[in-house]
């Protein structure tokens, strides 16, 4: 804070600024209205204005304290977005708003009909961000929009690049160039899924050796998994690709990040959630991780399973939130099985982390505790244990 | 944002919580004040109310808007962190103003001599947080203070997690057994610094084999450095240890992060930075932070060197700010020479990134560019170039 309040001192004494002194300061909502409510009569003209419009279509705001102050506070951070993008050079980014109580026609007409997402609109895509509503979060994640579907490898520290994304499902495809029709139809299955899947290509032979790949061939990639699987039948149509990809977009193992948390929390298996807490940054963490990440490879072909990893690193403010509704303690790495509804959990005994479990301990305690859960909700029970 | 909406309804219908539908959901402030004010009359007695206290010693705000609006915003992230803190069970956890023009004294008698910052009152330390004014990022700090200063490896999975630890300073020790007094010394040494420099222990001849260790060795890690500096002369005394931490605490390469931003501005080399943007989840970026580690590691011995990578994935709110400023593309990697205080700055030609620079090419230019600013300077002109 010290640049901050540097400036501020600068600005009473000057009246004018010193970059230096800027450089590290974090802009703070100046106050000005940029966000766009958009109705039938200007959706149009506001939104051509734009290369790129992120639209917020809520639903109408609740009479209560509650409801108008959290919508407040959902403005303002649209309206924090709005300003960062306003000084964004690269293309014109604009934000609005549709209430879905008094525009549902504009945004039938815009073809959306899920209310409570944020939908970004670029030249020939319409992408949903159904992350955390912060400025920050939502800005990085409109920079991924932006870039090129498709990231090219060219060389051998490119490809090291590439084997370091870990985090998000991947594919990577070996064409003879731009040209090649087979790229165009890998490039046209990338937009349908970018930025939330990561696509790669490469046209270089001595990349494709190194991943052992033959010409017009696709490589999927589930997150935290060393070895792909080849995509049958190349080369693909651009249908043959989006059909593969749907089939298989719930990775084994996947990580909850601010960008995605709301998405992966609804994509729950049974209406339940396996949730692994582990600090990658702290040894019994990081161990765990390599025990959750063996166990995901040795079950990548169970349809039923699917860990959702969280680091607590990456939500600080929930931390607390999370240690009192699951009455546990995250100081160390813990595994349970989550209602999605409820919230009621249950959580493996491993000790303070001094004892973190097998391999084999782990497989075990999870297909018993799932095993388990199906049992007592046959049961009709509406609490979990 | 789901979640929340849904959690808002819940309220309105039921006016009872859901649980599930709870668990993603951030906090935000409730309005109630938890913020201490302290001077000489309360200090005291608010402290002792609290195992850990977190002070922020500010300025007094000027009386200009900006200035006042400036530390309202200031204040509401401090009340977010101490709601969250507030709901944490491990420790009480309280946070305080003090005020450098009404209550210097207190800051005295607390041994706080630099204001506008914010410092961490333990036990048996006090410690400084120079990095982003921002609940999170405050919050997430203050949870690696309360952990033990020393994580101990117990085993090779562990092995791997402390490996994994490259983006700060590390060091660690091979010692007989908690017992041991050289150990005691290490652990001493270790609250010196701890947490922005990490400590970690082991007590297994097999970790210690795998590491290359001799009993009651410390070695020294700089950030991105892969092979270590043994410290000399061991057995250390807490001192010995403390004095090399202290003469080898500006690593050649390290990273600006949110918790650390303006400690490491203010740590300038000559009134200069060489500033390296490079995203890491790009392959382009991860290409060049390669070339950047190599860099570093043939120059780790220049006193003179020290680049500071920037990661715009972690500040995207400030790119289009620095891509104005600094007037670079920040799609693709970039290296500059930046004035510290007037923010005047040179930035390597790479082409878009097409064409990265080989190792000895950025060397030439890192040397080139600092020679010649260095020239200006003597030449006493106020601007860079």
């Amino acid at each position: 804070m010290k640049w901050t309040w540097v400036l501020v001192v600068v600005l009473l004494s000057f009246g004018g600024l010193s970059l230096g002194k800027e450089s590290l300061d974090f802009p703070e909502y100046d106050g000005k209205d940029r966000v766009h409510d958009l109705n039938g009569k200007n959706y149009k003209s506001v939104m051509k204005k734009y290369d790129v419009m992120v639209v917020y279509y809520h639903d109408h705001p609740g009479s209560s304290r509650v409801a108008q102050k959290q919508f407040e506070i959902e403005e303002m951070a649209l309206e924090l977005a709005a300003q960062v993008l306003d000084e964004f050079e690269d293309e014109d980014i604009g934000v609005g708003l549709i209430d879905a109580k008094h525009d549902k026609a504009v945004a039938k007409k815009l073809g959306l009909d899920e209310s409570d997402s944020i939908f970004i609109f670029t030249d020939d895509e319409v992408i949903e961000y159904d992350g955390e509503l912060a400025a920050d979060t939502l800005v990085d994640f409109i920079y991924d929009v932006i870039e090129d579907p498709v990231e090219i490898i060219d060389n051998n520290r490119e490809l090291k690049g590439f084997e370091n994304v870990e985090e998000d499902i991947k594919l990577v495809g070996y064409f003879k160039s731009h040209k090649s029709e087979h790229f165009e139809a890998f490039a046209d299955a990338a937009e349908e899924f970018h930025p939330h899947i990561k696509f790669f290509a490469t046209f270089s032979a001595k990349v494709a050796k190194a991943l052992d790949m033959k010409l017009n061939e696709v490589d999927f990639y589930e997150p935290f998994m060393d070895d792909p699987v080849v995509i049958p039948g190349k080369p693909y149509s651009e249908d043959e690709l989006v059909k593969f990809i749907e089939a298989n977009d719930r990775p084994t193992l996947r990580k909850l990040q601010p960008h995605n948390m709301y998405e992966i929390w609804e994509d729950d298996v049974g209406g339940e959630h396996i949730i692994a807490f582990a600090e990658e940054a702290d040894p019994d963490g990081f161990e765990f991780l390599e025990i959750l990440k063996q166990v995901a490879e040795d079950n990548t072909d169970n349809p039923d399973l699917s860990i959702v990893w969280i680091d607590p690193d990456d939500f600080p403010l929930l931390l607390p939130h999370w240690e009192k509704t699951f009455d546990i303690d995250l100081s160390h790495p813990q595994i349970g099985v989550v209602d999605a509804d409820d919230a009621d959990s249950v959580w493996m005994d491993m000790d303070d982390g001094e004892d973190l479990p097998s391999v084999d301990e782990l497989e075990d305690w999870i297909e018993d505790a799932l095993i388990e859960t199906t049992e007592v909700r046959s049961k009709g029970a509406s609490r979990l244990f």
